[in-house]
């Protein structure tokens, strides 16, 4: 099968013959295929296991024929690396043993090394390199400062971020030393990914629409922006033409011009900005990733295809377009609505950008 | 006491010497004295009861300093009279006994008499006129059609909105008719509550920041547009000057285009955006309201000081600004940090405005 690499252009904002398309979540609990491996292994087990890891990555690139493959992992695998106590609970989601509540509790964490805490990591991107022969490019991630830093004060999930957002305005001084601690930890994380094999890298900040535009500027963008500087001068001087940065800060829609000085090669928007107002938002410099409400998949494939093309449309032939959702997939997608989306990017995309259909 | 009418002076745009505040939820669980009241009575008996409900309004206008009293209800109370079972179940929130699945589920319902079906609504804004005596201005409201119509088609409360956007999308036309249906509805439930004495009146679109722009246009605001274009209507033949309407679209800082062609005399605002961007993209014809993040009363007193002075700051001697929050205050509030900020917005925008502190 020929080099499918799109994904690396369109990143580039190189012209492409057609968009391409994956989707975040892709490699999850929609697929049977991934439910069949779950039922047999604990969460942390299948992102510890780069065999099993692998295997899943893989399944929606052969079953649904998106155009780049993402690794199998979870944004909070660099925390027992720094001292975090780091466990996944049925039905609770991710809980932190020893949250960080004081001072006192940043000074105890250290910065993580990327082999010795997370070489099983970058063994699965190894794995996955060679698997995927080229087929699609393979994305590496983590999570963005902000975001880990949440899941360490609030011990895990959290709706309203009380206890983070009062650590980060009481108590600037521990806040800017535990930024830092995840801004080493996670700038030393993508570039061993990097070091591994990864083509493009996703930097998530999931949680940062909860935090109001000043705050954002003062305490959350200078580490945002330190990371993706870092391992943007990482992969330029370690690959070819570098390697791209998707930073996706999910729920940011309204405060673009900051998520933009904080960086990244692409940015990626949720479904809540028309594509066509992304467009005049967002500086030619940056490619744009996104944003089809992740719940039209429940809609008919009429709607599906009409929704797609309204963003495809909004877009034109500006370079540099990478379609996915504005958010990950829901677990209750019916896998041919899926496959059927990713058909219709291709197709419609194709037509606009007068390319072939791969 | 003096009458204080700064709120509606301000949601008409009109100069006033300082900067009327209130707070959403203010009528709730954050005060002890509600939380008392509550500890007798379920939460249905609480709406339902005039006297209950006219006392838990008056509580933070006696203790917190408010600018206004907002009636104690809750925005599904209009659901019986159009034939829909509601009850709220302790930590699970809202229940609907008989959601609407299907087109022959929507025409099953009738719009309600907000007289017969909510008449203790209206005695409670009777009631709550004569104990207010002028002190404050007094606030109805209801939800706003495409949150009441998310809360009849997935049963309950809801994360993703699945089932209601797939009714939206799958089949447009039950969907119209259920939105006329909630459209007229409210727009009785406002006009009556006019009658009983409503002196400014908010719509609450609580979900709608889940829907793309494009959906929301389409599928949202006109039915918006209509209730808040008939209320408005109706309250500017039967009071002098009109009733102003406060428009909340939680979630929608990325479409206030849209949301502003919806209408209203104020657009309410969440915490995502920056006051200084809200006050370029937001027409000098609309008052705004809003917008600190409701988590910064978890803050100092000084650094609430701090944000509270940046939002006043930005939005300057630009006519028409209500203080408030961006989302209803959590249950966690310490009463004396509620009542720190109502101060602070009194004072400093005193200073601002060069008028008295009152």
């Amino acid at each position: 099968m020929a080099q499918n690499d799109l994904l690396i252009r369109a990143a580039r904002r190189e012209a492409t013959e057609r968009t391409p398309v994956w989707m975040m979540r892709q490699a999850g609990r929609f697929l049977p295929e991934y439910r069949a491996v779950r039922a047999q292994h604990s969460f942390l087990e299948m992102c510890y296991t780069p065999e099993l890891a692998a295997e899943v990555t893989l399944q929606p690139v052969d079953l649904i024929g998106v155009d780049a493959a993402i690794i199998f992992s979870d944004i909070l695998v660099v925390f027992p690396g720094m001292g975090l106590d780091l466990e996944f609970q049925s039905g609770k989601g991710p809980v932190i043993g020893n949250p960080v509540r004081s001072a006192a509790d940043v000074a105890k964490l250290g910065v993580a090394d990327p082999i010795e805490s997370t070489g099983y990591v970058m063994e699965t991107h190894r794995l996955l390199r060679r698997e995927l022969e080229g087929r699609v490019p393979l994305i590496g991630f983590a999570g963005a400062p902000f975001t880990l830093a949440s899941y360490a004060i609030e011990g895990g999930s959290s709706k309203e971020f009380q206890r983070c957002k009062a650590f980060m305005w009481n108590e600037p001084e521990a806040w800017a030393a535990l930024m830092m601690k995840f801004t080493q930890t996670v700038t030393a994380y993508l570039c061993a990914q990097i070091d591994a094999g990864a083509q493009v890298l996703q930097l998530f900040d999931s949680w940062v629409g909860a935090v109001a535009p000043r705050d954002y500027e003062r305490s959350v963008l200078p580490y945002t922006k330190q990371v993706l500087d870092e391992v943007k001068a990482y992969g330029d001087a370690k690959v070819e033409g570098g390697v791209p940065l998707i930073h996706f800060a999910n729920g940011a829609t309204s405060m673009l011009d900051l998520v933009q000085r904080a960086g990244g090669d692409v940015i990626g928007l949720d479904w809540r900005l028309d594509m066509a107002h992304a467009v005049e938002q967002i500086d030619p410099r940056f490619a744009i990733q996104g944003n089809i409400d992740p719940t039209a998949l429940f809609a008919s494939e009429e709607v599906i295809d009409a929704k797609v093309g309204e963003i495809l449309t909004a877009v034109g032939t500006r370079p540099g377009h990478i379609f996915n959702l504005g958010h990950g997939i829901s677990k209750d997608t019916d896998p041919a609505r899926a496959k059927h989306f990713i058909a219709s990017v291709k197709e419609q995309s194709a037509r606009i950008r007068g390319g072939a259909q791969q």
